[in-house]
């Protein structure tokens, strides 16, 4: 129970040192000796398989009720801490991939708890107000307190929003009647855009499209579905648009080994983004926006260079159409910097950049010039959540006291460090390991193996991520330290060498 | 402070009376005595014009950073309870619209207060998540005891979503994959099925509809907006989607003193219906699936009989289309049922119902045939919040304990007879008076009257909202008692009584 949990948390923060000795060190030189002063359990501890009987029971009542066919297994977050998630059968894993890369500071983190606790916020879990029309007090504050003060270069304005999908799809509605305004030269419509809209018919409901790239993912509502092309499963049997589809350049890693090849690569997908724009233009379908991910995620953890995205930005400008960076799993600070497009070192990276996961409210930053002209346009009942945002602002002070983007980028070194020597260890197994602090992945010889390693790897104490066909992401929180990659390690190398 | 609220919760519910004696009656017999016994205001306290300085100095604020143009004010949630809405500048008010129809059971109620301060709960505050693959233990419970004790006859199983539209668009997916399964004959995916898709093209993007009427509303993602066709800024410049839209029947109020020209209308109406199931096959575009709300909200709550609902879902079963029924806003028990369709009497009234607002988290209740056949079909990374799930719990017992339906049956008696009473008085101004339970309406003789009748209102205490082109919506929560509707009306007579 959390109250037990806090109690715990309290008596651990008064150095009272609970921890067992850390368990051998097989695969690396460096000990996995926890240095972290904190509320974290020290190590994964296993009862039974995952799932065990527990869990099962609980997926076969829960398919009475909805699909359960992706559940893994059910958990007990009252007993989770920090690094480690507990399931309902008393395990307890490192969790490397963090609901989806959407837990910011782990499990339980006792500044969290402490802002539900508090009798003053109690109103603002209780009273979920309509956002757009009647915010709290304190939400000019908020705003002003949490998401302006990680505003990324050049974007004033934020709005805010409940997902990620729904960030999404409102920044493209945003692009969209920007460029229509545009078009028009002002901002008032036409009878005939007034009349024809109301039946979804042009010119109201214009044949405008985004440009998106192969691998993406972007949500599954049906206007970031259209941009979404990770996986057949997201995707099939839902009626889309036809809207362009470049290509998004596949790489050579590690990438600083092989320069002048993905500098082709980068080259030959730019020049597709432009033929496409214009055949889209000659085909009444002008692009409205680019929307692309600094690193694509579910798609595969695939990279490119800040070359790429600063000339695509460029291409953006240059043929009229807005550049909206999706930050949906890659912000928040998982790649060493707070927003990964930070890396390109650009002072305009972008004209949206939207955001949720861990960020635990959605929403997205937008330059001046892309605000709506009229009330009600970007809307909805809720437009978020402040508790949401009361949370959020916990988590910003937690990793500005903790330091933890120069955390994550020590950590993130020793993780793909460690990956570099996995796959020179395992040639036939590993390949291709990459990654911007922590934010990491590597690929596995075919799927199988790679469902199988993690399975494997949940059995011995770890929660991983699959992404593209055969890859590995890790996700973990921001509280991840370098004994915990050496606990990682520890036990992936053992598996690996067990791999038949 | 929500800790003195309770404090002071507590005291009343010691039965120390602190109430003012009501204010004088001049409209209805009946004195608007509060015979409630709870934690509510006794009446309206007016100090400033509404938005009053603070309101418009925190306007101006968070124009700096998002279109503020729809802020009607701002709230202090804090000092809100019950049915009365306190703003920044001290004025409090009868709240007749509720967040757009989105609070249960009134500000602060103190079960949910409960809730929160709980320590046992807070790990659910602070933990959000991926329900889709590791649901928090109590998570089956939470639905049994919660969402499937309301569930819609028929419809055994219940996905779970975070708001409205992500509950249709989900809804929409789970209607498009059904039909095409049912095309196949079986659910297994062709070769170019999988290819296809990933381009956004047919056959695995295919060319199906979702029929909607006019005057819907279905929310605002992309898929939700291309059968929402309330009014022009919603949709004005937003790409959408060649579907089917058939009239909604437009009714002669009172219902019972029409039958005959209202019956013609529907007739005209189902007949229309299949004319575009017929039309949209033979364009190659089949409709999956009906969607409709039981009363049109946003769209100027526009009401249809019973017997137009049960013959549009036996032409849905006619041409095999699955049939929606959208209760996002008025589930929850507003109509005097929990759901507007129980009053159509029907053992089979739907294929699906949609929900959000008033049942504080959003999904939808399905059939088993809806059933997807494999995992990440309907799926995103939060799938919900189980914390919204905890409070729904909290605010069902109170509907049962408090037998709030009946309250609201009563309740919204009073109240659409004082509107009629008010439109005989006023015949130039007001007409079609109309509603089930609390969720009534009645028309303005025009748009510019109706909005400042509805500032007029707020100013002297009463917060309403606007629907259609010229309706005042009434979206009480379920516990507005009759001597509520007596302060209303006495407030609204007079400033009809002073319109000029």
């Amino acid at each position: 129970m959390a109250s037990a949990l806090l109690r715990r948390q309290l008596a651990i923060s008064l150095h009272i040192n609970l921890r067992f000795p850390a368990s051998g060190c097989r695969y690396v030189s460096k000990a996995a000796v926890n240095t972290q002063a904190d509320y974290d359990y020290d190590r994964p501890l296993m009862k039974t398989q995952v799932p065990g009987p527990r869990s099962q029971e609980l997926t076969k009542q829960m398919g009475q009720i909805q699909n359960a066919t992706a559940i893994n297994f059910f958990c007990n977050y009252e007993e989770s801490r920090g690094n480690f998630l507990v399931d309902v059968d008393g395990n307890r894993m490192l969790d490397v991939y963090t609901q989806i890369s959407s837990i910011p500071i782990g499990y339980n983190h006792p500044a969290l708890l402490k802002v539900v606790s508090d009798p003053n916020n109690a109103s603002a879990f209780v009273n979920r107000p309509a956002l757009g029309i009647l915010p709290p007090e304190s939400f000019v504050d908020k705003l002003t307190q949490g998401l302006l003060t990680v505003a990324p270069s050049g974007l004033n304005r934020v709005q805010n929003m409940a997902c990620g999908s729904c960030s999404n799809e409102n920044a493209f509605k945003a692009m969209f009647i920007w460029y229509r305004n545009k078009e028009r030269g002002h901002s008032t419509p036409s009878d005939a855009d007034l009349s024809s809209c109301m039946i979804n018919q042009t010119p109201g409901c214009p044949e405008l499209s985004i440009l998106s790239f192969t691998g993406a993912f972007h949500g599954r509502t049906m206007g970031c579905l259209a941009t979404t092309h990770s996986k057949p499963i997201h995707k099939l049997d839902v009626p889309s648009f036809d809207w362009p589809i470049a290509p998004f350049p596949r790489l050579q890693y590690p990438l600083e080994e092989h320069v002048r090849e993905n500098a082709q690569e980068e080259a030959r997908c730019l020049e597709e983004v432009e033929d496409l724009i214009i055949k889209w233009r000659h085909k009444g379908r002008p692009v409205a926006g680019i929307v692309i991910e600094p690193i694509q995620a579910e798609g595969g953890d695939n990279h490119a260079s800040a070359d790429f995205f600063k000339n695509l930005r460029n291409i953006a400008c240059k043929h009229g159409c807005a550049f909206h960076v999706d930050e949906v799993q890659t912000g928040g600070g998982a790649t060493g910097r707070f927003w990964a497009h930070e890396h390109w070192g650009a002072d305009d990276p972008a004209d949206i950049v939207s955001f949720s996961k861990k960020m635990l409210t959605g929403g997205f930053f937008y330059r001046d010039e892309l605000e709506t002209d009229k009330p009600y346009r970007i809307f909805n009942t809720w437009m978020g959540d402040p508790s949401k945002n009361l949370l959020l602002a916990e988590v910003l002070n937690v990793i500005r006291q903790e330091n933890l983007l120069a955390e994550v980028t020590r950590t993130g070194k020793a993780l793909l460090s460690g990956l570099y020597e996995l796959q020179a260890k395992y040639p036939a197994i590993l390949s291709r390991a990459r990654g911007q602090g922590t934010f990491c992945a590597i690929d596995v010889c075919n799927g199988t193996v790679r469902d199988r390693l993690i399975l494997q790897a949940r059995n011995n104490g770890v929660i991983l991520g699959g992404c593209g066909d055969c890859s590995i992401r890790f996700r973990p929180a921001l509280i991840f330290k370098e004994h915990h990659v050496h606990m990682f390690l520890n036990i992936f190398n053992d598996l690996l060498a067990a791999h038949k």
